[in-house]
């Protein structure tokens, strides 16, 4: 079976001292995806694959590793949104969830559920009410202290202190690496999208970001008719911002323009660096990974582009022998957050169009009934 | 000082015999926040007020009295959108903040902090640590229990009873009224517009509904350039399909059109009614109100629309002696869910316009500093 997977560890910095691990964990999550996919596996399913994979490592700041709130906690946010039923399933704030985005997976799966007395599904479930859903639907919990590795204990006791020692109003600023995402087309042409993030340094419990809000983090509309492409994107970058900017369903969007590189561009000009809704933003940093696919012909285009200094991306399709992997960024001069980089390369997925819209994860876990 | 205020207390059933009532609680909700306006005050605190009225009142879903969740607690989710600023700021999941619009309002005017280290003050709050930063904010905390009102427990053990005695998949169905709102031009020409829900009753603990979700629950934003009206909206329903409607977005933005109310009766057709997002849901309930303003003029439409049953629906200008309030129903023979009513009325607003973007509220609550 045959798909395409393309991630991103984050749009933000990377050191050059750790560009080979950011490119390795890269690598991997494709590698993972790419198997689920050759599997004839769902692209909900290697998107989480894939996700799963980027939170496990501690360099990324999402599940394990991630950033600390203010007062020393890991709290989560992630969604996933399925091209095919257009659902979407986000957890925020949540702790102690070891993959959050194994969580939205099954948020999002269960959107298909009918519950009692006419009830609705929870498409976005938050802190300790998350946390208990995914026990009851089997979800791994661990301790909140087992989700902090060394470094990202290292680097909030690091931010305390400077928090003491400069005053409120300073330049000093930390530009941590933000939202880890991946998007997808599967054998049946299925796109999907997913996003994951432990959200800013120091921030305040139950914070809930871009990756856990609609529009914002994930965006994922497959072709209904064959006369527009497929899209999906996943963004990366300061949520508040990306939030007022709704940037994953923006960019996903502007790629059914004829030339999809300059609808992104165009984007992320009129929606991020000239938007209305970032006129006391000094700083415009953010960055989205994304796909437009014509199941027709089996081709597409990958694309990204960002703001920020850096974005470490990593594609295969399933016919590539391994994943290409590269970090991308701004031309020298240019002052992040003021101007964006855009690139792309085109894939190919050889596919079986499914054109039943009623699908559903055959894995899905079973309710209890009642909730 | 002049200004327009309007209300709604949920889109949903209204019972012939507590109409009066409903109509009232409109009623005093719109004298509040033209009191407001009328003494100069800026239109999110008018929102506010209005709001603060419906969500004391035991009869709405809405703060005191709000739907209890599957274990019995109220938790509530409420929004506030500043046309001017085009700040949002949203409480998910909250328990023991007595009016979840004034966290909501605190937080959107906290958007305009600047915070140490780069950090940006959180637009969306959940949980526990909402109560926190309300808290620390000096906003009412109150015991959960003091939220629970007489009718809203008597709902809750009718809806457990019912749960035990019918199947899993029955055609017997609760239809409470969701989300209360409010809308605001005030005498600089500034809209507004805020939501509060108490959610779907029962519904599992942590859940978030369109009142906490940007796009979905509420809409502002105001004319820049005199070129396009200003436009404001807030929604009523089922959160999850009002989430991925983005109605509130919609709805506003649908006004812009040179008839406001043949544009939201397209809307609603087209990213309601017959959404691609809404393939798999047999019943479409969702209400809006919504107002355009142009303020070179003065003059400006009210605009509700609704696929329920009823909507109890409140307004007055400050040059008007009294609110009108008035229930608006779908016909007689069209099942709710399958079409949509839309009707209107104009306003008249004499306005001082406010050139200035970077306005602030000077009530705004100073911060500690660190959070």
């Amino acid at each position: 079976m045959n798909g395409f997977i393309a991630v991103h560890c984050g749009a933000g910095y990377h050191s050059d001292s750790l560009k080979k691990e950011y490119q390795k964990t890269c690598y991997n999550a494709c590698r993972k995806a790419a198997e689920t996919l050759k599997n004839g596996g769902h692209a909900v399913e290697a998107v989480e694959k894939a996700i799963i994979e980027l939170e496990n490592s501690p360099l990324t700041n999402a599940g394990f590793g991630s950033n600390l709130s203010w007062d020393g906690l890991v709290e989560c946010d992630a969604s996933l949104m399925n091209g095919q039923t257009l659902h979407f399933g986000a957890c925020g704030a949540v702790s102690n969830v070891w993959n959050p985005i194994t969580l939205a997976k099954h948020l999002c799966i269960k959107q298909c559920d009918n519950l009692s007395l006419g009830r609705v599904p929870p498409c976005i479930l938050t802190g300790q009410g998350a946390q208990l859903w995914a026990e009851r639907m089997g979800i791994g919990i661990v301790e909140n202290k087992k989700m902090i590795s060394a470094r990202s204990l290292r680097n909030y006791k690091h931010c305390k202190r400077k928090l003491k020692r400069y005053s409120l109003q300073n330049d000093i600023k930390f530009s941590p690496l933000d939202t880890v995402g991946a998007i997808c087309v599967d054998s049946n042409g299925v796109v999907a999208s997913g996003a994951s993030s432990g959200g800013v340094s120091l921030k305040h419990e139950g914070r809930v970001g871009q990756a856990a809000s609609f529009g914002s983090g994930v965006w994922a509309v497959m072709s209904r008719d064959n006369k527009k492409p497929s899209v999906a994107a996943c963004t990366s970058g300061c949520g508040e911002h990306l939030i007022r900017t709704q940037l994953a369903k923006n960019t996903a969007e502007s790629l059914l323009e004829a030339s999809p590189i300059l609808g992104l561009d165009k984007c992320f000009k009129e929606h991020f660096l000239e938007s209305p809704f970032l006129w006391d933003v000094p700083e415009r940093l953010g960055g989205t990974l994304a796909l437009r696919f014509d199941s027709d012909i089996g081709e597409g285009e990958l694309l990204w582009g960002h703001t920020t200094k850096t974005m470490c991306i990593g594609y295969m399709s399933t016919q590539n022998e391994r994943p290409k992997c590269i970090i991308s960024y701004l031309p020298p001069k240019v002052e992040p957050g003021q101007k964006a980089v855009v690139s792309g390369r085109p894939f190919k997925v050889p596919i079986q169009p499914c054109p039943v819209l009623q699908w559903e994860i055959k894995t899905a876990p079973n309710c209890n009934g009642s909730l």
